[in-house]
């Protein structure tokens, strides 16, 4: 079994083999291929001398950019002007230089004619393209104008709070750039069974369309009278919410299962009260729906619970009773944890970034039971790799 | 070129060929499923007479779960009780059944013995086996804790607000499943070259830290002195607001390139108004930076503009000239709106689910150019495929 590839020796790094070139800004397309380049692939990012229109993007650090450095760990930067004859014959002969792991295509950068699939499928017949778009027919979208377009903004936020609420983390573009590298693995892989390449397109705004539809927001919003509220930090449809301790922190505390649920009135002792509630209202606790519906008479009492105690107590009851609970932490709090040092080097560690310093720096999350974890490495100085990556493919001057 | 794999001829749905057995919750997995069932992989779902855990989640219409049938779309559906000796052999043979696109397992669920990966590959040396868990050393943890031990809900919600605001999207879940396909894919091709397959862990929680470092939050926390704040719904380092109209819509505005700065100067003629800004306060506005450090001024000036006009107006000024844009609508407002009539039948269709009824329903983001789209398609009914599936399999009674 198995065919005579090019890729790994058993062990290594599972994408070893593989070599996807990039040219791309802001987060989805970066974020892919960083998210290659993590399992072993060779990514080279092609940018134009200076850096594209994403190399300054705050958050910034002794003026240089963290984000920029975050999306683009672990892979090589290629510096080259397309502006130029020359340059845009030597990215296309990178793109397409052969080789059965090569001749991957990862962009959202507007397809110019010498960037094209069309054109570049002339070098490399099997070349595969990723082209990640705004929006389907090309326009220009963001991780925020799908959100505003979408539905989120007005059930995100505080009950009570009028207007749209945005949420801050990208989270559209992360899951386009997750999607992107879904869809190279999957063009490979038929590439390999039929030696066929092709252009593969993906937009920001179908992808949120599609996340919305397959949670059933969508569905709701068509089939139920009732359109859904904004709950502020309620959970829909089950017991979730915040809480305030009495040293003042917050707390995340959750009933998704029955099992959550009975842990949740063991380490309080309000089962009691709950089977108080349930009684008065005919009402059955153990259900997610009823815990839903009741929710501000279950959350009166633990508001008082945890109310009148310190965080580290709640957490010991919690923690013993084997309640759904997360502290809230800023990010400070969380980088200042013990959760960063208590990760295995492969994934998390401190790692010295050229001109930005050293800090904890994360990898890939996934784990590969016969296959070597790269350890966080830092992203690459802009055009670091540009003499190496022209002499290697035979273009250097 | 291309080994003779059983996968698709040229032009079918690109994972044909592909079983993945999944024993799954709540979101994470079944939405790696469904993305896998949606390129037309055999995605078979197993699970306990009545229903698992997640069988009855909210939203609910006409008593059935909304959210189910989203995130199990396209999949086979077998009931099989583990609980019994007949059932444990029953769906130990399913997952581990030969053939070279099967024997690859995605599953959430706490590992019984029968269901481990040291299980499951004395039956089958090549499974792959994909687990997903809430934290790295198999802790619970859901979207929501996840979010809160990060440091996301202090940085979202409205400037001046106290305490944490979730965000309401699950979208740590939703990259968790995203990139379950991606593990399958890598390690399906790595077992084609070696014969090998593997077991391949992740966690929510490490889902939501790399990303939280891929994305400079991280970093930003360790070394800059001043922590990042809650801006509202201005996006951080750029130029980016909500607006309202004088009809009382609400609007999202972004400047993040140059480009798009100018289309907005050319579109509301306030050139000359952002330019005194630039010479009282010695800014350059066309840098993204000034443009955020002077957000307040220029969103005063924005709000005027936008507050004078009807939403109509605003569109038709804002698409010729090419501004970043977008109205913010409810889930409603996009159900009713041309956005779904608009889509292609293999991207967006009505479609009729078992129980449900007729709704919109969204398939696969990923445009393969080269293989079939295959159109959205309902989950199936519980236990739909039993029959036929364990007979398939040589298993029936």
């Amino acid at each position: 079994m198995g065919c005579d590839l090019n890729v790994a020796e058993l062990g290594g790094p599972i994408l070893s083999g593989l070599r996807v070139v990039e040219m791309s800004a802001f987060i989805a397309a970066p974020l892919g291929g960083a998210c290659l380049a993590e399992l072993g692939a060779d990514v080279i990012r092609i940018d134009p001398p200076g850096g594209g229109i994403d190399i300054a993007r705050w958050p910034l650090h002794e003026g240089r950019s963290l984000y920029w450095a975050g999306l683009n760990q672990g892979k090589r930067s290629v510096t080259i002007d397309v502006r130029t004859e020359t340059g845009r014959r030597q990215a296309a002969a990178i793109i397409t230089a052969p080789g059965e792991g090569g001749g991957i295509f990862l962009t959202n950068l507007p397809s110019a004619k010498w960037s094209s699939f069309d054109e570049l499928s002339k070098r490399r017949p099997d070349l595969i393209m990723v082209l990640i778009t705004g929006s389907r027919r090309g326009g220009t979208a963001v991780d925020y104008t799908v959100n505003a377009e979408l539905g989120f903004p007005y059930i995100t936020g505080p009950e009570g709070h009028v207007g749209p609420v945005n949420h801050v983390l990208p989270a559209w573009d992360a899951m386009t750039g997750f999607l992107a590298a879904t869809a190279i693995l999957a063009a490979e892989r038929h590439r390999r069974a039929t030696g066929h390449g092709q252009q593969v397109e993906l937009s920001l705004a179908d992808v949120g369309l599609a996340v919305a539809g397959h949670l059933g927001y969508l569905a709701e919003a068509q089939l139920t009278k009732e359109p859904r509220g904004r709950y502020g930090n309620y959970v829909f449809g089950t017991f979730g919410r915040d809480f305030e301790t009495k040293d003042h922190r917050s707390v995340m505390v959750l009933a998704l299962t029955l099992r959550q649920w009975t842990a949740l009135s063991d380490a309080t002792g309000l089962g009691p009260r709950f089977a108080e509630i349930e009684t008065r209202e005919g009402a059955d606790l153990s259900a997610e729906g009823d815990r839903w519906r009741f929710r501000h008479d279950i959350a009166a009492l633990l508001e008082s619970w945890i109310g009148k105690r310190d965080l580290t107590q709640i957490g010991a009851a919690f923690q013993a009773a084997g309640v759904l609970w997360a502290p809230y932490r800023t990010f400070q709090d969380f980088a200042a944890s013990d959760a960063l040092r208590s990760m295995p080097k492969d994934f998390a560690g401190q790692v010295d970034h050229p001109g930005l310093g050293r800090y904890w720096t994360v990898g890939s999350p996934l784990r590969f039971g016969a296959n070597q974890g790269l350890p966080p490495r830092p992203a690459p100085e802009l055009g670091q790799h540009t003499d190496e990556v022209l002499s290697e493919f035979g273009l250097a001057d």
